[in-house]
């Protein structure tokens, strides 16, 4: 015997394929979009069906845009030659959020993983390099900011191996060590050796 | 500057307008959806739009169906002359979950909340008078299940006075006291009185 109805169940199928979402909280979206007028549910719907049509990825740093280059490589006041290279735009949208950051960006669109067969090809890695190229010597700094994880590190090692190659670009690496407001006690191995390893002059 | 292209904001929005989605998760899933092939997300998208076309309550209980009536009004194996009285549908599910409940359900829509402005007319208490009435003195079970809380309680003080005038029906309200499988020492005080002042012989 089945639970629901079969259109309820496909409603909640969809949610469920988002991230974090069970079939209770699933079911209890589609019960509160039950109690919404119609004209909503055919926009939200609509919102979503358009999606792919009406956004796209930057051509320069592929972040999302409605236009042919997202807000940020639009914008007068951001420094095009700081770079910040994220696995995704969750992560510029992070940085974003701290509001202090004034350079672009590049979204690599994942990290490396050969155990999930993703390689160089599958990143856009290709379009970073030809980012330093068409800088034509002019001094850039490329900030990578993956993830400090197995992946995220072995792909800030292969940035680093290939874009060391042009001149006039200084390489960094995001920072790590203790979170801010975070409790050392709370802290695990890895990060409390991290931040003992990189200790600096105080 | 805007964080978002329109069309982003408008599906986090959207999301937003969903029980415990904040902007974060809001945008953690608009962000999956744009990983998604084109047809999935016209496929979610009209089966959200089409939601209310498709989906009505059961004439009977006020459960969700896509017929005239339920599949649980409509199955010959569940005892009509049981009816379990909810606030809502996930409240339904709840029960139906734990796959041991035989009989019908009615579900109110909601409880009585002067403060919210919502009076008996604004629940489904007419229709449930009207199944005492069409029960002919056939003798009934009324369970009460609305929440163990102050609108949950007046509502069912409210529909036990009602209920009490039909002859034939026996009135019922779902056991207070300890949830299985928690801890004494985390209850809350108003659990622990109702769990002695409604102790059981042993």
């Amino acid at each position: 015997m089945k639970e629901f109805p079969d259109h309820i169940q496909k409603v909640i199928d969809h949610f469920m394929q988002l991230p974090g979402i069970g079939p209770r909280s699933a079911f209890r979206m589609v019960s509160h979009l039950l109690h919404m007028p119609d004209e909503s549910l055919v926009d939200f719907g609509d919102s979503i069906s358009l999606l792919k049509q009406k956004i796209r990825f930057c051509n320069k740093c592929f972040n999302i845009t409605e236009a042919e280059y997202c807000l940020i490589c639009e914008n007068p006041n951001r420094q095009q030659s700081r770079i910040l290279v994220v696995e995704d735009i969750l992560d510029l949208v992070a940085f974003e959020r701290a509001r202090e950051y004034k350079g672009v960006y590049h979204v690599l669109g994942g990290v490396l993983s050969p155990l999930r067969g993703i390689g160089p090809e599958d990143l856009h890695i290709s379009e970073l390099v030809s980012r330093m190229n068409e800088a034509n010597g002019e001094s850039l700094e490329i900030i990578i900011a993956t993830n400090p994880n197995l992946e995220g590190e072995a792909t800030a090692m292969y940035l680093k191996n290939i874009l060391q190659k042009f001149e006039n670009i200084n390489i960094t690496r995001i920072a790590r060590g203790i979170p801010t407001g975070a409790d050392i006690d709370y802290a695990d191995d890895a990060t409390l050796l991290q931040a003992l390893n990189r200790r600096e002059t105080y």
